[in-house]
């Protein structure tokens, strides 16, 4: 059996429930009702406020509208699919509630410029939450950097230890990251933070509405120009699932450097048992699953990513029901990342740094090269030479087992007569990150700067 | 507050139910509840046969296992994201009804191949449907194949009319893409035919295990040849992500075409009411939403591949909790797919095609250009002279608005004299159809063999 | 055979030439080798300024690096697989021009830095061009709608007539589309306008550079603060993928309608011949070839951004040779999107609209039951009840096959004693558009207020 | 200036180059030169049995074509963009050389057929190197493990040192994956071995071709049994893409561990220097830079199946110039895998395991845990209580820094008065590997069996 729908008048043959339920969106869209409320009660206010509608009826809409408003707060709303979508239902309780004045709601609107002002409202409200939560993010980051100036540990390249480095100067590295992410949330807002209300259908309306009325009302900063782009566009959505694109990729790099810092081999960290899970058969396991789950979840929102392209790609103007799909690939979006974002600031706050097996790494390999090759050019050697002496030192120390400061005086003089004793403070790691002067280098000077400088940002 | 986790005995500390919360499966793997039971029947049944457990112990298990089936099926079992995932969830049930001996089930098994079993099984038992859907379809294809052999369209290449084509023949290439996807998901059985259980947490196990007997219990082909391989392959999950992709892509040219030819300008075919909907704002729209939406959801299925493949790049051997990504996409593209088969065949089987309308357009066209092109070459002009003269005549006629039929035959023998009056059978779009003789052309008598023959294939 | 690399001190075995090949990166980076000599040039002058390298050593670098530059303009440098990459090529190149002095230019700089400079510096000389391409798009949509802001044509939801609108209102929803990509790639300025010079292999260096001095002879806004991050951050060639995609989207969608309207059926438009091919066996066919090809590029982008995606995902700081893999998919990326406003922008100049077949279609279709709905609802009657009232007049309307403004003012009283005779002129198409005042609508006065406004915003 | 075009006939105007070089294909198309000539020939050859052409025009024909062969073999033909695609250069040289009996090749055929069948050609002779090139890779992993039986190395989940395995045992789990790779190629063949020729522009032709005397002459093993199918299908384009896709997964899988195993920390293996690169500014490094170039490389393969998905997206049939975009995604794919699987074939081949450091983390850490559990679980203990009890020593133990091998009998005792001084046998790593002999397991004897079975597999 089948249903009498809202729009039927048209149609002679009724759909089979299953049918009905394939093109159903209320499972997931009603995550936008307290949206969709809003929107109403922006636009009844303007049919009043235009006089579209008469005082009386506008104000048993609102009365009623303010109902629902408070029975949803309560979680008393039940929602069917035999009303499609969140718009259709909580029409139809409305209809229940205050009668046929109800039907006069929709006038001068469409379910086009209706789920658009609810998509835009919805990702308009949970934009600032997410940049909050990737502030406290930067703010943990600071903090921990701030503790860490002076925790040497390798700098990678190719995973392979390549200078020594401050500890707070990666950590830094990661805050400039999120830094940029919050910078493309906020460009972001630009572009959601419009109304599409009043563009009705697609091509506005004969009413005499009031689109910067029912904008004000929403808070929204301005109102979409063309009425067909204001319905068919989803590019803020698009911009967002990038945005959290890239913001995942961020966490998952951060993550899979947790997950080796954590292993036996690395031991530069260890997570608190909080953010640490063990294993059914191996009971010594102390598994790093949130940086794992985070790291795996980068697929699933690129996936969103490209599904929406996907969808978009080739569709005329203007609405289609292909949009139907923008929203379950968002709201996970968000259902993923803000968990993400937390979970990733309480492992990374909580975990211990082992600061002598990190630096113990850095004063038994031969990260300290560099070093002695700047300390040949600085005495003149042009450094593509300086280069060559030093790496058949190291292939040398490879194959005898020893390092660059383990080499006698003599043996040096005996490669260059311009080496001098100063050579061994030039090859203690904590001289190689110390004297790093250079702008943004992970010299410990230049680590405080960036520290500061991030917490005027932050005010903090 | 937050709880003892069976796996605890390492920790110290106990992590807050919000990280358990995203941690956990058991909000999706659940739909694996009847897979796990069965994984777990088989498993419990070989403890006993080869002596593991004895058999007091393994009969109380298997008791415990099959009321819990039972009160599966009655849908009485109530999961907890405590119990963090499905098989934690039942475990924890079991335990309650038949005490402590429910903690021996778990011996020589780890979640690693506990889990791999059951998405295995799932995706067993799913196969055969989704095949059986696709054949359904295909039969539906092949029935109004069959109404429509001499069903006249425009053949189109670049959206524009290239040659006469049955509408029969169009039909019977869709059956050609069925058939290969069903190919795909019968070849995509070899490599989800193969039982992991047995591998343990990625080593195998020191119990005198019998993993063929748990293979035969569970009707698995065969049993992974490799532990480490068994516990972290998903390459069964992602030839079925691929193989839904191309599926949903072919879905989502058939539904493109039923759009057009729904539109007031191609006017080609009519929708039943079943299978349309209408609009809030709109009465006159009898909308193609069903074939939007699947359109639409090919970017959903996309996204789901994508998803997955770039879940487990760069993932090192063997279990990382990266992996617990791999079902919802999984889930929700099975979700995806067979009811959109299911209401794509609803659709195609219920629409009316408007013979006349599909007709008239070849009549009023150039798609008669080739045929007189091959009558040209046929006497013998090199088919790129011919098909130079053919191309001066369309654009006359284009310009002076007739077509080529309306040519007198004085005007034909001015351009070739050995041009006849037989030209003007030739150039009528039946005899177009009706005079393709090779082999899988558009000819109805090759419509009728690939009819023929697709019958056979389908036992029909 | 093998080579002799710059780098190569360490090593003792050499390298068979095709896993060289294998590694370089000389076939498509040569693309930047404008950028490289420029940043070259930058660096020296700031290691003379600093006085790192002596005036006269430096000075034999720049007038070395001078010559390159011409002789690259001139086209008569070749570069080899030996030497990898366009960086070691240049040098290489360079020592043999000024001898071994060449190898002091690399002092304080690495490969790592190095290539991150002159990627920044290659988008942010494209930046500007495409920005300027995209602008000279919006011209000729706003030329082309100032044409035509009076040409009436069915307006779509579904691709079904929804409402009749003003085709050059459709053109200025794209051009809104195109205003969200300037401001998209306007915004990507910021993240590409940075400096990672001076970052070195990724821990900055001990000598005293001066990073402000390089960024400012490279014309950069500023430095990157954070040496880890300059060399392992590429947000912003996925920021500009990702813009390119919705680009792309856009693009796809605009030709998705100018392939519909050229085909037979809708005949709204006619393309130029220049823009269009024919077909090798079937003369008649004018094939909208272009735009198919802009509408299939769009994959091409999309898979760059997720293959950029992918790569990154899960890498570890700072750089990593994965890195590589950056570059083609970003130069292949300009090289489609550039050529394809440019096609489309002539191709949307040149095309011819059919004026009077467009608006046949809104004058024998229900666009106007909107109209009608609007009508009664004005009248006091409840919308919904309106629409139900129209939507069965629709449906006797298609199975009796007349249109609404075919009824009787009699039959209409019928109806609804409300209609008077002015309902007539309310379901003319051209009133329908004409009547809609609401801001961003299709009114005719709207649509010129946009215009106008377009016109402000391009100086035109 | 433009152009005269084959197809030219119906156009008034000519496009300028600029446009021409959008549309053409003959910069990659070119590719399948060789494929186009074949098809060619077999074609000519139908149309002299058939007698759709007289003997002397075809052989005139076929004796060009033969000469072309000449030139392409070796390397004296030269393509110009104004004949856009590599058929219509072909098709423009021969006319060149033979004259204008050239134009009657293209009797009965399309340029829909002839790209299609060239498509088809080219992948079905590149998939018997890339499974032989699959082939080589195994077989090199199978003589690696065969000397490997006995190297101990730890067994990870989560990274994390779960329980000993064979090195053997894990290089034979990757001989499992490139197994099922090969069988996906091999899968892919059957719908690549199908000849689209005759199929012509879509519908088939009126010409009595014999479609299975071109397939014969082609060896391919069928033809497509639908036109219209023939020239729109590209599944076997996506089939490709999709295994390549999921090859470059598990080389990324691959890649990632030896770049983990190269790094200071862990130092598992060492890479010969052929496969090794050094640094510019680190004369210390010995980066694992094939590795993570095909690990990054993973990204580009999969971009390109979501382009080609993406382009298809959507399309109506048949042929839409859409279809383009199918070839370069496809060579460049092949160019990737190809060069990628010998490039890691030959690191592999020539890494160095260092076994004791391997032998050795087994030996220091946890990962015999399994097997104290194991010991008690024999005894009678429930799985998890024997885990909880292993558990709580493991935490004791990490917290005062003692293994359970440490632990004397006497406190093993405590613990449970059942465990015996066998227990310290069971402790050893290579006991624990030992007495796994569950099937699949990483015990030495089924090490072995799967090595003897893999080299039946090989006939190796």
């Amino acid at each position: 059996m089948s249903t009498k729908k809202l729009w039927g008048g048209r149609f002679t043959t009724e759909s089979a429930q299953w049918i009905d339920a394939f093109g159903a969106s209320i499972s997931f869209d009603q995550l936008m009702a307290h949206e969709d409320l809003e929107g109403s009660l922006a636009h009844v206010k303007m049919l009043k406020y235009t006089k579209i509608l008469s005082e009386s009826d506008a104000d048993q809409i609102i009365a009623g509208l303010h109902e629902l408003q408070q029975e949803l707060e309560k979680d008393q709303l039940s929602f069917s699919v035999k009303n499609e979508d969140i718009h259709m239902n909580l029409e139809s309780i409305l209809t229940e509630k205050i009668g046929p004045v109800a039907g006069k709601l929709h006038t001068a609107r469409s379910r086009n410029d209706q789920v658009a002002t609810d998509l835009h409202l919805y990702l308009k409200h949970r934009l600032p939450e997410i940049i909050d939560t990737l502030t406290q993010l930067q703010k943990t980051i600071v903090a921990k950097a701030e503790e860490n100036i002076y925790t040497i540990m390798p700098g990678y390249t190719h995973l392979q230890h390549a200078q020594p480095i401050s500890y707070g100067h990666y950590l830094m590295a990661y805050y400039q990251m999120f830094k940029r992410d919050i910078e493309r949330f906020t460009f972001n807002q630009q572009h959601t933070d419009l109304s599409p209300l009043g563009a009705a259908a697609l091509a506005g309306t004969t009413f005499p509405i009031d689109r910067q009325f029912t904008a004000a009302e929403l808070e929204f900063k301005d109102i979409y120009a063309n009425s067909l782009d204001a319905v068919s566009d989803r590019d803020f959505v698009l911009e967002f699932l990038s945005n959290a694109s890239i913001l995942m990729m961020h966490l998952s790099r951060f993550c899979e450097e947790i997950i080796l810092w954590c292993s036996y081999e690395f031991n530069y960290i260890e997570l608190s048992d909080e953010y640490s899970t063990g294993s059914s058969i191996m009971p010594q396991k102390k598994n790093p699953d949130m940086a794992e789950l985070i790291r795996g979840k980068s697929g699933r929102v690129f996936g969103h990513l490209l599904g929406l392209l996907t969808t978009l790609k080739g569709l005329p103007l203007a609405y289609n029901k292909d949009l139907q799909e923008d929203k379950e690939g968002l709201f996970d979006t968000i259902k993923t990342i803000v968990p993400s974002l937390k979970v990733f600031t309480g492992m990374l706050s909580s975990l211990k740094v082992n600061e002598e097996k990190m630096a113990h790494a850095t004063e038994h390999d031969f990260s300290n090269a560099t070093e002695l090759a700047d300390y040949l050019a600085n005495k003149g050697i042009p450094f593509r030479e300086a280069h060559a002496i030093v790496g058949k030192l190291v292939l040398k120390g490879t194959q005898n087992n020893f390092n660059l400061q383990d080499i006698s005086l003599e043996e040096f003089k005996k490669i260059s007569p311009l080496i001098e004793q100063d050579v061994y403070e030039d090859l203690k790691s904590k001289t190689a990150v110390a004297r790093r002067h250079s702008a943004g280098s992970t010299g410990f000077d230049e680590v405080k700067k960036q520290i500061k400088s991030a917490k005027k940002e932050l005010n903090f």
